[in-house]
C-alpha cells in the first residue's frame, strides 16, 4: 500500500490525481493540501477517508468553521504534514509554494511526484542535488517529462538529444495583438487550468519545460530541442548516438503520466489507447519568434540563480493581469523582459529563491 | 575484442556488415562465408586478414583454383566454422542453408545476430527454444525487428501489443497487372537484394516478419499489427497497457540496427542522423487486400510446423521464375496458394523443415 500526500488537490491537476487514485486499490491518501477551495477539500476528505487537510491560504483558513479548524493544518503549520506518514509527496500544485515541502520530503527520502514547474524551475539545483543525495525519486508527472522520464530511466545508453514537443499553444498561428483571454483559454488539445493555458500561449510553458528538462535529466540546454507538433501525440524523444531515437507516444491526456507516477515503476490498466491506423504526425521547427516568451524563459534558465525565479514571479503577476482583461496579451513578455532587466543579487538558496520571485512579483507591479 | 563468423559477406547486407566492421576497433571478423561470389571472398579475405573462409554453392566450390582450396571449407564441410573461435555468427546470408548453422551456434552459447528471415520463419520454435535453453542471445538485425528488441530488451513493462511498420513497397498503389520486375526493383526507400524487393512488393516479406517478430518476441499473432509508414523512420512501435507507447525511429538504413547488433549492448556513433524539424510521418491501415501474399504469410504462420517452411519454398521458386520474367507479377501469390493446399505431413524439426522447403520449391515447379 503507498500513502500519498497530495497537494493541490482541488485544482486541474488535483482533481485528475484523485480519479486516478479511485481506481488504484493500492494506493491511499494520507493527507490532502489545497489553497483555498475547502469546501471541495472537506469533500474529497470525506470520500478517501483522510483525516488531515491543510490549507495555503491564509484567509480562506481563517474563514473555516470553528468545528473544521482541528481537522486542518493552518497555512503556517504545513510541514507537520510530515509528522503523518506517506511514501509519495504528489506536488499537483502550482507556484512555488511547495518548493520547501518538495526540499523537505526529498531530505526525508520521500518520492516526489512533480506536476509542478515552478519547484523545479526556481530551485532545481537544489532539489536535484538533494534527491540525488538521499537517492530519493523524482517522478515527473507532466506529459513531456514523464515521456523523457520513462525512455531515460530505462534505456541504459548515454542520451545524445532530448527533444519535447509543443502543440503550438491555442494561438498558434494567430495575429497576437488581438488576443484575449477568452480566445486562449479554448487550448486546443489540453484541459488545463488558466494561468496554464497562457503559458503555453505566450511560450512560457514551453520554455519552463526546458529548464526543467535540464534539471531533471541533467542535461545541458543545448542538447534539448523543441519541436511543434500539432497533435500531440508524441511527448518526448530520446535521441542516441547511433542515429536511432526513441519516442514515447501517448493520446493526450494526464491521467497516463499521473497514474505512472502513482503506481511507479509499474505501469497498470488505463483504457485510453492510441489507433495507428489513423495516425498523421508531423514535426516542424518550433516557431520561437511567435512566442515571446519562450526566448526569455530559456535566457533567464541559461544564467541560473535566481533567474527563473524572477521569470516566474514576472510572469505570474503579468499573466494575473492579463487575465484580468487589464494588459495586452504582447504585454506580458515586455514586463518580464522588463524585470529581468533589473535582477537583484539574491543568492541562490531556497529561501533566496522564494525572495526573488516575490520581488519580481511585486517590481512586475510596476509596469502594468 | 569480439570475434565474428559473417555468413553471406558479399550479399547485399554482408557487404554493409563489413563497412560498420571497417569502422569497429574492437569487432575482427574470423571466418567469411558466402554462397557462390569467390572472388569478392578472396578480396574481403585479404581485406580483413581472414584466414578461413567457406563456400555453399558446389559448383562455385569446384571452379576455385587449385591454390585457393586450402583456405575454403567446401559446401559439405562448412559445420567446421566451430573449429575455430568467434563469438557472433552473423548471418547475413538469405535463404534456408543457415538454419543448421544457427542451430549449433546456439547450441555452443554463441551470440546469433540475424538479418536472414527464413530461419526464424521456418525453425522459430526450434531454434528460439534452444536459445532459450542455452541462454544464448539472438539479436535481430532487420531494421522493424532490432527496433522491437531494443525497446522490449530495455522497458520492463509487459508490452500488449507490438506494431510493425511497412513503407508500402516498390509498387504502393501501382495496378499489378503490369508489372514488371523492373518496376520493382526500384524500391522507394530501401537499397536491399532482388529477391526481398519482389518480397516488399507482394506482402511476403512482411509477412514472413510478422512471423519471426511472432517468434522471436513469444508474442501472439493477433497481438502483432502492421501498418503503412510510407517515410520509414518509424521502424517498431511497442503498446502498453498504460495507453502509452514506445517508438523507434531511425533513418532507412541497416547500418544502424547492423552496427547495434554487433556492438550490443552498446550503442556507437554513426553520423545518420533524422532530423525532426522537417519530418512528416502518416500512418495508415495496411491495405492487406492489395498484397496477397501477406495473408498467405500469416495464414502459414498460424499454422505453425512446417507450413513456412512450404510457404518459404513455394515463393523462392515463383520469384525466382518472376524475376526471369517467367511468370507475371500475380502469379507469384497463386502458385504459393496452390502449393500451401498440398502441404505434406513431415514432421517438425530442423531437418524436416528443410526437407518440406525443398518439397514446395519443387512443387511450385509444377504450376509454373
Amino acid at each position: 500500500m503507498k500513502k500519498v500526500c497530495v497537494l493541490g488537490s482541488t485544482g486541474s491537476v488535483g482533481k485528475q490525481t484523485l480519479k486516478i487514485i479511485r481506481t488504484l486499490k493500492d494506493v491511499k491518501i494520507s493527507i490532502l493540501c489545497a489553497h483555498s477551495n475547502y469546501k471541495l477539500l472537506l469533500k474529497q476528505a470525506e470520500e478517501f477517508g483522510v483525516k488531515k487537510l491543510c490549507l495555503t491560504d491564509r484567509n480562506a483558513y481563517l474563514k473555516l468553521p470553528y468545528s473544521q479548524k482541528k481537522i486542518f493544518f493552518s497555512p503556517d503549520e504545513i510541514e507537520r504534514i510530515f509528522e503523518h506518514d506517506f511514501d509519495i509527496l504528489f506536488v499537483a500544485s502550482a507556484g512555488s509554494t511547495a518548493i520547501k515541502l518538495i526540499y523537505k520530503a526529498l531530505k526525508l527520502k520521500k518520492t516526489v511526484a512533480i506536476a509542478n514547474k515552478e519547484a523545479i524551475v526556481m530551485a532545481g539545483d537544489i532539489l536535484i542535488k538533494e534527491a540525488k543525495k538521499e537517492e530519493a525519486k523524482i517522478i515527473p508527472v507532466d506529459s513531456e517529462h514523464s515521456a523523457l522520464f520513462q525512455i531515460l530511466e530505462n534505456f541504459p545508453h548515454k542520451a545524445e538529444g532530448l527533444t519535447i514537443t509543443s502543440s503550438g499553444g491555442a494561438i498558434a498561428g494567430a495575429n497576437k495583438k488581438s488576443i484575449t483571454p477568452q480566445v486562449i483559454l479554448r487550448h486546443p488539445v489540453w484541459k488545463m487550468g488558466a494561468k496554464i493555458t497562457v503559458d503555453s500561449s505566450t511560450g512560457m510553458n514551453k520554455g519552463l519545460e526546458v529548464i526543467e528538462a535540464h534539471h531533471l535529466f541533467s542535461f545541458p540546454f543545448e542538447k534539448i530541442s523543441v519541436i511543434l507538433h500539432r497533435e500531440a501525440i508524441v511527448h518526448g524523444i530520446v535521441e542516441f548516438k547511433d542515429g536511432s531515437s526513441i519516442a514515447y507516444l501517448s493520446p493526450p491526456t494526464m491521467e497516463i503520466p499521473i497514474k505512472y507516477a502513482l503506481t511507479y515503476p509499474e505501469k497498470t490498466f488505463l483504457p485510453e489507447k492510441l489507433n495507428y491506423k489513423n495516425l498523421k504526425f508531423s514535426f516542424e521547427k518550433f516557431p520561437e519568434e511567435k512566442y515571446p516568451c519562450f526566448s526569455l524563459a530559456l535566457y533567464a534558465g541559461k544564467k541560473g540563480g535566481i533567474y527563473p525565479s524572477v521569470l516566474c514571479g514576472a510572469n505570474e503577476t503579468a499573466v494575473q493581469h492579463f487575465l484580468k482583461g487589464k494588459i495586452s496579451f504582447y504585454k506580458i513578455s515586455q514586463i518580464i523582459e522588463k524585470v529581468l532587466a533589473k535582477t537583484p543579487k539574491i543568492r541562490y538558496s531556497i529561501d533566496g529563491v522564494l525572495e526573488a520571485e516575490k520581488w519580481a512579483k511585486s517590481e512586475a507591479m510596476r509596469f502594468v
